[in-house]
């Protein structure tokens, strides 16, 4: 793995929590990216900060995972990003290591990228999330 | 605010978790950089990827914030740190935008590094640390 891509953190009113961060990561409030992802029941931004990013969610369903999140543990962190060069050949390695996958196959997710998710009980309780770029 | 610098994690037994996170980042667990930071009642190591870092951190003493962390919520992702250039004007200025800062003045974390955490309850439920890098 390459390097943290970015923080997910789960919130009730995206549109405060975009006033909320931009103004903490000193970020311009117009030029955050915000983007719906239909599978996953969400609406998200992105602050870009160097070559990381804060991500932030709100659901847009009740029976969104993130709506269930939020119910049983409020606002905060939900997952921790990495970047991968080959999601094919991590998620084999992983999977062989031990880890628990959410899914077998990589899914598309934000921006058109390959994601996978690595279940938290098999991570100290972390959501992880891979993440391979979208080849220029 | 410069980009993310580490994602911090509370642990229960620091040896499981750096080999447990050595395979997943896929770091060489002898590689692993562990600091006992005694202001805080822990002991904490750093696994590097590209310029940022997961820090696993694990309670030396049953009255370190990490215990009552890890007591309340059990493992898991436990602050977000973005790397500041002046963290003095950084702390002001969040301040003067409404955040609430846990130390009126810079506090020597891991490395020497100028640190300061922002109270979750201004930031959706978010630990934040701020980190001023050593000057060489």
């Amino acid at each position: 793995m390459k390097k943290i891509d970015h923080v997910g953190i789960a919130v009730k009113d995206l549109k405060n929590s975009n006033r909320l961060f931009a103004s903490l990561l000193g970020v311009d409030v117009d030029k955050i990216h915000i983007e719906e992802i239909e599978e996953q029941k969400v609406v998200a931004s992105f602050l870009k900060l160097g070559n990381t990013k804060v991500e932030l969610i709100e659901p847009t369903s009740p029976d969104s995972p993130i709506a269930k999140f939020l119910e049983k543990k409020g606002e905060g962190t939900h997952h921790i990003a990495f970047e991968v060069v080959d999601i094919k050949a991590e998620m084999k390695r992983l999977k062989k290591e031990g880890f628990k996958l959410l899914s077998e196959e990589p899914r598309i997710g934000a921006g058109g990228k390959l994601i996978c998710f690595i279940h938290p009980k098999t991570s100290n309780g972390v959501l992880v999330e891979l993440v391979q770029p979208v080849k220029k």
